[in-house]
């Protein structure tokens, strides 16, 4: 066979060893913290039929999906005329069934209307799966990705919320990443819209807040004349696009404007007891309420988080909220539920940049033993044995290469320490141990070496 | 929107809870054992380009590929005369560059060649993720599924042969399956078909050897003599035929067969240097040369290994050998490697038949707080923090609906603890922790919730 030079295709990765450690330490973290907070694990298949996905990711996403061929005679289905027309758009249905998940949310919605009878409610699951989207690959966007959710459904108390505040306030204290939790809350947004009578404009309403800062008042209230929002409405909207200050202090602001929206007095109180509860149980995390938070604004109902790195810049890191009717597509109405998300890449880049990752070497193998003569391997393999039923990583050398080349293999490898045990070693049932970054050695006993401080 | 049932792929399946952290006992078992010996782990993309994956796995594999259609206007290049003559066969390529992976072999080998300047050899890589195969789903076959591969490329040592030997030890130790490790050589099978003059017959010599005990010699000489194979042949071939007792009893037996071809011998000496170091070191497995085993013979250049569960009745769960030439159809010749797959999902049915995985309600939370009142809750949400502080998974009912709800809740969910912190243990500062197996309910001081031996 002809030599191929290989490569992967464009927008995914390898995860080499030295990356693959880092990540990992980044996928226990998280599904660590979400054990602790009771959520259990569920994994859905990579394939999802495409009439699940189709339709709920928006026109632009269904173009997203990576769609599979079916097997066999895909061809012998599709009607002539389609054919003929070369209709790309139409044969694809016909000749795809199935799609790889484009996201984690629908699965699990789809994974709880098909098994809602085994389902004890409310439901808490994590799930960390990767995956794709047919997007254009760019820096820092790939075609193959992890997504790390975790999502409680059948509930509507906002004790929910307060626990996914605490799931971002451990993990990220875990990682030992600074950051700000902002939150948002859609029936606030909508209470707004409804104080300056335009319900119809939340999304533009919410697009100004966010400009605020960078064009100015003058600027954000010409785009909302011109979005048809009339002065009347501009002068309602001032004070709480100045809004500023402690969130207890905006949200004095904002509930007298909003004293004639229900709905967006319900979010101020939605608000305010979930800040009572992060105050009471003494959450040590910086939030903030953010009113130009809008993320998924056709999707949440409620709470809308979003996790932002205070020492790097970077998008947003972790995001969520709650949503009222995920299920309701599938035909299960009225399923409340919130989850929140974290960005693993995002997080990977903002601990390589902070420089936050515990060292690699000291997460893989700590000694190799070098492998000097058929005696020395034989003392070396028991050595090694009880190493490992202590759980602790090690190798021997695999020939009796020239010492140097052992040396060179450690060193490439950034393995800490060197164990050796030559002739005298094995006369005087010992081992010596060579600290590869200072290249201090010690002899110590050889069944004391299971007791060895390999930090 | 219409409510749609949702449905998975046919050979797809979603893992719930209960499964999951079943699921995870085994990876996690599995992959703490390949790190213990310095392997690393390695993750590649599931999509590869199909140059990479076509003609790897024979003309019955390339059908199995799961391919990606194309994004965009796909069928824009495709020729006028194989659209018309619907040839689905040669329109798939033009359609389609990628496909999902179908093992985990040949993308690690195509990343030993991609990043060969990189890699430290002999490189030590583990990898666990799914794998596709569009094979016709039936009982304990999937399209979709794990498999666990750990190898080590960039060596001829036979310590590697060892150490595989070691985690197989270990892993099925640790999960507390009893096995059988068959073993056997590429080499000794090419050194009897030379010794009967038929080194063109090996294939079908290893599958005569196969049957005998099913058949009897009667049948299978006569099997052997119509695939071409002469009396002579055969009557050399009887004593291999016949082979028992202990493995050093077979291979002195076979030392005087083998004598006329110098790659037996070899086979022979390294199958003697493998048991050697296997009794020096003093595993603990039982190994057994068996020379009807031939997984992957065209594939295997030296050692073979297959295991077998002793308690319970399904195919071999793990197996691999040394292959010479991983690399090449990469254009990398003279990479010599070995490597074995432990096989997941058996293994998980093997260890549900036998009933050895752990209390899975041991594996997640271990209390529910059940909820009175505001200040019940209060203080509940003040333990919970304490408890989660110190790694123990716990939880508290979001609602304070009747009581029995909340216990139902508990009892359906496993939770084998629940808290109680009513109006007395507010003012006397204690917490009631019931056991929901027993009944039992204790009395303890708040802030020794976290002391507490949830078993």
């Amino acid at each position: 066979m002809a030599a191929q030079k290989p490569s992967i295709p464009s927008g995914t990765r390898d995860f080499g060893p030295v990356q693959m450690i880092k990540r990992n330490y980044i996928f226990d973290t998280i599904r660590g913290e979400f054990r602790k907070f009771g959520y259990l694990p569920l994994e859905t298949p990579s394939m999802e039929k495409l009439s699940t996905l189709l339709g709920k990711y928006g026109e632009e996403g269904d173009k997203l999906l990576f769609r599979i061929l079916n097997s066999g005679d895909f061809l012998a289905k599709v009607p002539e005329d389609k054919l003929a027309e070369r209709d790309s758009m139409s044969v694809s249905p016909i000749i795809c069934e199935k799609g790889l998940r484009y996201d984690l949310t629908v699965p699990f919605a789809r994974y709880v209307v098909q098994h809602r009878n085994e389902i004890v409610f409310p439901f808490k699951r994590y799930q960390i799966q990767p995956v794709w989207r047919a997007d254009r690959p760019q820096k820092g966007r790939y075609r193959e990705f992890y997504q790390c959710d975790v999502d409680v459904v059948g509930s509507k108390s906002l004790l929910y919320e307060v626990e996914l505040i605490q799931i971002v306030e451990s993990v990220f204290k875990k990682l030992g990443i600074n950051v700000t939790l902002k939150i948002n809350n859609r029936k606030i947004l909508y209470g707004i819209s409804e104080a300056i009578g335009h319900t119809d404009k939340m999304t533009d309403i919410t697009v100004a807040i966010d400009k605020l800062e960078k064009i100015g008042f003058d600027k954000v209230a010409e785009e909302l004349l011109s979005k048809g929002i009339d002065a009347d409405g501009i002068r309602t909207l001032k004070p709480i696009l100045e809004l500023s200050g402690d969130n207890r202090v905006k949200i004095g602001i904002l509930s007298e404007i909003l004293s004639v929206s229900k709905t967006g007095m319900d979010g101020i109180k939605e608000v305010l007891s979930i800040l009572d509860y992060v105050d009471s149980i003494g959450v040590d995390l910086d939030i903030e309420l953010d009113l130009s938070l809008a993320r998924g604004l056709n999707y949440y109902t409620g709470a809308i988080f979003e996790v932002k790195a205070k020492d790097f810049a970077i998008g947003s890191i972790c995001g969520g909220g709650r949503y009222d009717d995920l299920t309701g597509i599938f035909g299960m109405p009225d399923t409340s539920g919130v989850g929140i998300s974290f960005g693993a890449d995002r997080i990977y880049d903002v601990m390589e940049g902070l420089e936050l990752f515990p060292d690699v070497s000291k997460l893989s193998t700590k000694i190799l033993f070098l492998n000097f003569d058929p005696a020395s391997e034989r003392e070396s393999l028991k050595a090694l044995r009880s190493l490992r039923n202590k759980g602790i990583p090690s190798e021997i050398y695999p020939d009796q290469a020239k010492i140097k080349k052992q040396m060179d293999y450690a060193n490439k490898r950034n393995i800490p320490y060197v164990g050796m045990i030559g002739e005298d070693e094995i006369k005087a049932g010992m081992i010596t141990v060579k600290n590869m970054e200072n290249g201090m050695q010690t002899c110590i006993p050889a069944e004391e070496i299971v007791n060895y401080n390999f930090e």
